[in-house]
């Protein structure tokens, strides 16, 4: 991944406000999904930072289809972007002359050739002083917990889970993320794998009895678990999978032990990602109490059960940092986005 | 899997035989594996069992291509079968009308429509009144083990592992088996992925430094552990990555204590598989005492290095059991395949 940091800011401070502190011109933020895209627009503020309302305005929000290129190809992507971008536009009462920068976030963007490909997309369907910024959504989830700014550590555990973060000087560091064969036991996929494990077990007589057995089933409309075997590799979506965690979050509560310690390895190991995030860049100062955000993103960590997985995940981050500041993003990801490519424009 | 012993089988005992004991007529045994076919023609022995000549003469042998269907199409699959059932004949100085009985011996036939189809296709390239027979190939390697018996236990640790018994009435029990997403953490592709695993979290901070990450990258000529999520992903073939045991193995003899600590999990899972069948099966008798053959198959289990994972799991399965007798087989699974028909003919 590239480093945001390194990319070309602008410094425009000291321009000409309107009477709400308004500058000329707007931001698009988007969110590349795996399913859909959203496009937000929102004014340009020229000082940005810590002196950017809250909540932003939005003025104006588009829906489109899926754009990332290896799902859908090159021409559905892309005419997929330049579909919402429009949308958003027109619905702002904006055009693309007003448009000051735009940030693109997508998962799956590692490579350097990915993102110029992408970046070349949206230059071409702009004018050429229009500021382009391609970002993994890891970044961006960042930037929806701390106003744009790129600093501290941001854990996501949706259907996969990493975590990510910056230190003051740009320095990146990134932990789990390795996907369902390299181990990441603390995403939905993970949760719901050693779920599925353990109704296999407990059915071939190598492990207990479990709670997560009918309750799976029954979910599935199955009748054995034999038939788990066929479910688990008609379709081999780790999101499919990754839908049972709602199950074996019910298990959790009803008091099933597996089920219990299935959750509990999660948020252990999702704590050890920041933990060790945080200890390379040095997030938690020398002595170990210096404070810095924690963003936590995605369905694992906000689900609000009982059984609250992001609460326990909390918990031992400020076991292991007293400093460190928990938030759950006010703002959805096209809106971080947008204060991403802010920020850039603005720092 | 449908009861090998429910298939019709055919009393033959009583025959004139020559000078060496044969009956009239051969008997073909195939091994359909992942990327050949193997085909051995012996002699019927109309007394079979107990009595059968050790070794069991091979009259000829034959390899062709893979015959599975899902793999290389209907087309493909029916003529490599044709082509290594004719080889073999021709080889053996035998010709389709001296054939009593085929077995042929397939992985990933659990389905009965699956079975039938491929019956159907031998049983159209002979005379009506050969037998012949289509098994999992656990039940092939089981009988590879006990010179046609349908009796005992198998563990077969390669890619995959399962393991799988019958007792003295044919009654039938599994272990293991769910593949890569259901926890097969003793077989090759579980003890591969877990080592990939601890290189990532080594690597990311999360897990202590390991001889496997410097060892594993230099044998997929990879410099950096980054690297190890492209390579993964690059390719979903299961065997692949299954391929890197013998560094995990390696890792192990040299003194790493992660390396050490999978190689011995994996060895406790593979003992607990058998467990699990030969309890629900009563094969240990009811003192627990009683004697049975564990047939042990696979790569992981007869690497014959330093590190001998297939004896750990022989030691674990007699703590359990001291009456097991662990067999590694000494004819290949197309001659276990003919063994079972001649089992299936005789008894």
């Amino acid at each position: 991944m590239r480093n945001p940091h390194s990319n070309g800011n602008l410094r425009d401070g000291g321009e000409a406000t309107d009477e709400n502190g308004f500058g000329h011109g707007v931001i698009l933020g988007l969110d590349g999904g795996a399913t859909s895209t959203v496009c937000v627009c929102v004014p340009y503020f020229p000082f940005g930072g810590d002196r950017l309302p809250e909540p932003l305005p939005i003025l104006g929000r588009a829906v489109a289809g899926c754009t990332n290129r290896n799902s859908v190809g090159e021409t559905a992507a892309r005419d997929s972007l330049e579909q919402v971008i429009s949308e958003a536009l027109v619905r702002s009462g904006s055009d693309k002359s007003d448009v000051r920068g735009v940030c693109l976030g997508v998962s799956g963007v590692n490579h350097p050739s990915d993102q110029d490909k992408i970046e070349n997309w949206i230059r071409d369907m702009f004018p050429s002083h229009v500021k382009v910024y391609v970002q993994n959504d890891a970044i961006v989830a960042l930037a929806s917990g701390t106003m744009g700014k790129l600093h501290g550590c941001v854990l996501i555990a949706g259907t996969g889970c990493i975590a990510y973060g910056f230190d003051e000087d740009g320095k990146e560091a990134r932990a789990s993320g390795g996907g369902p064969i390299l181990g990441d036991w603390g995403s939905g996929y993970g949760i719901a794998a050693q779920a599925l494990t353990a109704v296999i077990r407990a059915h071939d007589g190598r492990g207990p009895q479990t709670l997560l057995t009918s309750t799976i089933l029954k979910a599935l409309g199955l009748t054995s678990p034999d038939e788990l075997i066929g479910w688990t590799y008609a379709d081999p979506s780790w999101a499919r999978i990754a839908a049972l965690v709602p199950q074996v979050v019910f298990c959790a509560e009803a008091g099933d032990e597996i089920s219990d310690k299935i959750l509990v390895d999660a948020a252990e190991d999702l704590a050890l990602s920041v933990k060790a995030v945080v200890q390379r860049l040095g997030l938690c100062g020398e002595d170990g109490t210096a404070s810095f955000p924690v963003v936590m993103v995605g369905g694992v960590l906000n689900a609000k059960r009982k059984w609250d997985i992001g609460k326990e995940v909390s918990k031992r981050i400020n076991r292991f940092f007293p400093g460190a500041q928990t938030i759950i993003p006010k703002v959805e990801p096209a809106v971080g986005a947008a204060l991403l490519a802010m920020n850039f424009l603005t720092s």
